[in-house]
Order: structure tokens, then C-alpha cells, then sequence
């Protein structure tokens, strides 16, 4: 049937309609473009639940003012490897490319550039912001937190404390680079999300019920008491996970000094941890990629347990995928694309044209 | 049976003696007292597989000129804020202390610190270098890589890669510090080898047969081919585990420029990433303690799964450990002294007496 097939459009025309849907719901032009670009590039790489799907959020955050239109951050404070930025509840989208470019600025001088962002609002995928530093030849690490989101639990919990704390890299190589994006967390709550709205389990026990039990039953995720994301590592190692999630919020939360435990405005938004590494700093820069060339031919070369199944490097996926649709239009589904067309009657910004 | 009790020795003079033996083989006094200090720091925090059971591996590797005795680093490459260090051999008990008090220095100055040493020999437990820039008021990440070894497993291969990458972090609180070490494997080499000499199962399934499976018995890491470490994650999330291992890798192995394609001197050494934070850089270092405080308060605030086991905070055991063992002696098993006892007589250091 037609409605099971995907929708297809040009990834320069759907960009430029959710542009436009975030001017007219108040964004400066600029910040408008960045968001749009970045939404969607999370769409061109696969991270459905961090692209377009999020428009509408998006839309409804600067219409109610939980999402700043326009204007700068502001650096609370420097030193010469590292400067912590107040976003003030400007998007993520807009301002975490700008702290990446002052991260590499850093790292230039100083070998390592790190740039913690406070306070800024919908970050999406961390991966869409890596390229921007692996092209310039620098390695980049990202990390994420959100003070005012507890939904992971510590090991041995059955409440949460965390929030799902994502972590990115990204690293050139003589060909692909690589670009890793996990949460340290067995699951995350978009993907929970996901499996309610498809009425399916989830695909191992990612969650903690208020018993405390690990299940795969999505639904528990909206009970009351609700169930919890487990950390990664689950029942046998989940201190590893628990730990890493406390290494973020350190690193995040912590350093930025603005946790979970304050009463202040703008604990919905997210902290951010960049940072930028020139390997120039430590040798010669070709030299770098060869050796992670090797990192990444190795791992080829190993023996599959499943020889239909070679080990894949990160980033691959999100790479071919990207290519696939920058050639024959982005993918959305049927229900996603009448989720968008209520946007554009809400918005008074009729979807573009398709495809095909 | 007496025989199965535990020796009781106080830390001051087994650290005398391990260090007398040092010497005895070659070492100079200040390598000889750093390597003992670690080697015990290891058995006085808990971490039994990195401690004096290891001595005797550290006397080999002097004698037989795979551990230099003496001498300096060298400094291969600076900027403001990195190093990048040839240990030559010398050991990382000896040289990870002195990158750590190097990277305090340069994150006093730019905000972070980062000194990767390279070709490092044994390197015992990462969390043994935590406080050093802790009791400063620092926070520190350390990773250590050795190219020479191949027992991980990529997410989806039956045969290895990477070596078991451990991870550590600490930072300080209001009361006492956070110490996590980890690796991103789902077990260490180490308590594989404990495994077989107790001739016990695995406590879940860690290693992964040459046939592909997932399995408990340790004693396939025997066989030829040899099962290896499955990486943190497992079946399910192992490419989070994998990925982790890649970019340990790349921040150590790749950055120093030295890996495991090359045919080189002293592949069988370790490379160590040491980086530290200045959180006074960011802002008031009493309020990021009070911030650190909040997160581990906020991890004990939580409802247990089983109420007879809160959640722990990462260190909180190895600093019990260690305060119980500098009261009452540090605890030795009989098989180990029986060890030590063969290592006094090969060196003509008598064991010092007995606490109890």
C-alpha cells in the first residue's frame, strides 16, 4: 500500500521549510538555519528520534519562551584551554557548533580546546556537531547531561537519578571518519518512546520497574510509579554504566555548577561538555590518521561470528545512510510526514514539493 | 585451618621490603620506592590482581632489561596544555605520577592538563594515581592502552583487537573523593587467570569461544584458539563496550603514535592518556565540591532495588578497604605470602615480621 512507503524530498528544500517554520515561530534567521540544519542532518545520518521529529517541540519551545529566539551566549568564565559558555536558553542547535569552533580555535593554541555550554535548549544528536571538528583534522569528544531530567537509575536502584547522558567522539582517518555517539545508559527514552507508540518490547530488558525487576515491557515507562533506564551494563555490570553516567554529570553539571539539586530557571535545558584535541600537538598529522586507519583496519579484519555480519566502525551506517539520502531525498515515514503537514498548516509554510 | 588465614603485615614495611627487592634487581631508590608505593597502594585499595602479586613480574622485567631501572623520561612534543612523553621503558609506577603532577601544572595554567606517556612499562591499577591530582582539588580521567596486547573482542568478532582499556576518573567532593576504575571489557584478563587458578566459572558470561559463543568457563581462555573478552555491552550493546575500546585506542595509540601494526620496540609497554581539570577555571572550586557532593548525595538518596544493598558510590569500598587494611595490616592470602616468601629468597630480602 502507497501509505507503508516512505516519503521522499530533497534534503535542501525540507531544510529550508523548517527553516522557515522556526523564523516564523520567532527564531533569528541565523539561529533558525542552524537548527534546521542540524535537525535534519540527524535525520541524513538516521537518528530519526533526534531530527525533524522534534520539529514541533522545537516550534512550541520558542513560542513559550523555553527556547531563546535570538541574541549570544555569554563566557562565564576562561582560562587559555578552556572557557564555560551561559547559553541562556538559546537552542543547543545554534550554539554548540559555535563552542566546537572555539574548542578548535583552543586547541590550535594549546593542544586540547574544551568548551562547557550551560543552560542551552534542544541538542539533538550529538553526532551532527563531530565532523565539524574531524574535518579540520582535530579529534573531538561530546558529552551531554540535563539537570532537570532524572530518568536513568544508578546501579542498584530501581529510581532514577540521571539523566541519559549521551557521549559522542569523532576522529579522522585516511578515509571514513569515525563517529561514535552512545548513551551510557541501556536504552534511551526516545527509543522507549518509540516502542510504546509501536506497540512493541522492547528488544532486551532495558528497563527497571518499580519492583525491581529489568523488563522489556516499554509501557511500564508511563506507569506510576514509572520504570527507569537502567544504566549500561545492566545487572552484572551496571556499576560500569552508573559510574560513566556520574563521570558525565562531573564533567557537565558539575564543572558548569548548575546540578540538579538547585531550584533555578533553565534546569530543562542541557549542559554540554566539548572538547577539541589537535593531534598535531603530539605529531605529525598524517601520521595521526595512518595510525587510526590501522585502529579502524584492524577491527576489519577480525574474525566475524557471523560471517554475514563483518564488524562494522562507527559511523559507517550513519555515513552510507547519509550519502543514500543525500542522493535520493530524505527519508520520512507516512506518519511522520502528516505529523510535519500539521506543522506547515500551524506554521502557514506549505511542505515542499517531494522527490519523487 | 591456620593455613587458610589471612597474613596481616603492616603497609609500611611490606612497602620497605617490596622496595628492597626492587633495588636488589637493579632498580635506582626513587623507581625502586615509587614502584612499591603503587604496587601496595593497589593491595591497600583492594585491587589484589594489580598489587604485590605482581612484584614478581616487575623484578623479572628489570632483570631482564624489558623495565628500565633508571633514568627520565623524555619529552617528545609540548603545547600550553599537552605532553607527550617517552617513558622508554622506565616504569609507569615510576612515571604516572610525575605526568599527573605535569598535567596539575599545565591545568593550572590553561584549564586542563593532558600528558599521554608512551611505552610505559607496568602500569598496575589506574586508581592509584587518582588522588594525586584529587587532594589538589583537580578532577583527572586516565586511560591506558598497550599495543602489544590483543584479547577484546570488536562488537560482533570472535577473535581480539584491543587490549582491556581501563578507564578511570576521580574527582573531589565535600567528604570523600569519587575514585572509578574501570575497563571496557566485561571482566579483565586478570580475573580471568583468577578464575582458572580457583578453578571456578566465571560470575556471568565474559569471553567469547573461537566457535563464537558467549561463555562463563574460564578455562577456554586456555585453549588454542583461545576464547577472548567480550567487550562492555555484550551481545546486545557490546558495539557501546567496542566503541569505548576504539576510543581509548585512538586518545592513546594513535595520538602517541604508537600501535600495534608497527613492528617497534616496546610494544609490550603501555600508553597512558592522563588528563586533569581545574574546576577552579570554570568557577569557585567550594561550590564545585558542593556540586560533586550533590551528584554521589543524590545517587544515595535513591530507592535500592534491595534494601540491604545501597547504592555505592564509585571508591567508597577501595577507601574502606584501605582504611581497615592501614589499621590492622594489609591482608595477604596464604598462597600469595607463599609467593612473596619465594620472591625474599630469590632476592635475599627476608619477609619482614608480622603484624599478628
Amino acid at each position: 500500500m502507497s501509505e507503508q512507503k516512505n516519503i521522499h524530498i530533497s534534503a535542501d528544500s525540507i531544510r529550508q521549510w523548517a527553516q522557515n517554520c522556526l523564523q516564523q515561530a520567532g527564531a533569528e534567521e541565523v539561529v533558525a538555519a542552524a537548527m534546521a540544519e542540524n535537525l535534519v542532518a540527524a535525520d541524513l545520518m538516521g537518528f530519526r528520534t533526534h531530527g525533524l521529529m522534534r520539529l514541533r517541540y522545537n516550534i512550541n519551545c520558542l513560542r513559550d519562551g523555553s527556547s531563546r529566539p535570538s541574541g549570544d551566549y555569554s563566557v562565564i568564565s576562561k582560562r587559555a584551554a578552556v572557557q564555560l559558555w551561559d547559553a541562556d536558553l538559546l537552542s543547543g542547535l545554534y550554539v554548540v557548533p559555535q563552542a566546537v569552533d572555539t574548542a578548535i580555535a583552543m586547541a590550535r593554541e594549546c593542544g586540547t580546546g574544551t568548551v562547557i555550554v550551560k543552560r542551552a535548549q534542544h541538542v539533538a544528536a550529538l553526532a551532527v556537531y563531530l565532523e565539524r571538528a574531524v574535518n579540520e583534522g582535530m579529534l573531538i569528544q561530546l558529552m551531554c547531561a540535563t539537570p532537570g531530567q532524572q530518568v536513568v537509575a544508578p546501579h542498584g536502584a530501581k529510581s532514577a537519578w540521571f539523566s541519559p547522558n549521551p557521549f559522542a567522539i569523532g576522529a579522522p582517518t585516511q578515509s571514513h571518519p569515525i563517529l561514535f555517539d552512545i548513551s551510557f545508559s541501556m536504552t534511551a527514552a526516545g527509543k522507549v518512546r518509540k516502542a510504546i507508540a509501536e506497540q512493541q518490547p522492547l528488544p532486551y530488558p532495558a528497563l527497571i520497574t518499580a519492583t525491581g525487576d529489568y523488563t522489556t515491557d516499554a509501557t511500564t515507562f508511563l506507569h506510576d510509579p514509572a520504570s527507569v533506564l537502567a544504566p549500561l551494563g545492566g545487572q552484572e555490570l551496571g556499576y560500569k554504566g552508573s559510574g560513566l553516567c556520574l563521570f558525565s554529570e562531573l564533567w557537565t553539571l558539575a564543572l558548569s555548577q548548575l546540578g540538579r539539586h538547585q531550584e533555578q530557571p533553565g534546569l530543562d535545558a542541557n549542559t554540554v561538555w566539548i572538547q577539541v584535541i589537535d593531534p598535531s600537538a603530539f605529531g605529525d598529522v598524517n601520521e595521526f590518521k595512518a595510525q587510526a586507519q590501522a585502529l579502524v583496519d584492524g577491527m576489519k579484519a577480525v574474525t566475524p561470528i557471523d560471517k554475514n555480519y563483518p564488524v562494522r566502525i562507527p559511523g559507517e551506517g550513519a555515513m552510507a545512510t547519509r550519502t543514500r539520502q543525500l542522493q535520493s531525498g530524505v527519508e520520512y515515514s507516512p506518519e511522520l510526514w502528516r505529523q510535519l503537514a500539521k506543522v506547515a498548516d500551524m506554521m502557514q509554510q506549505p511542505l515542499p514539493e517531494l522527490t519523487t
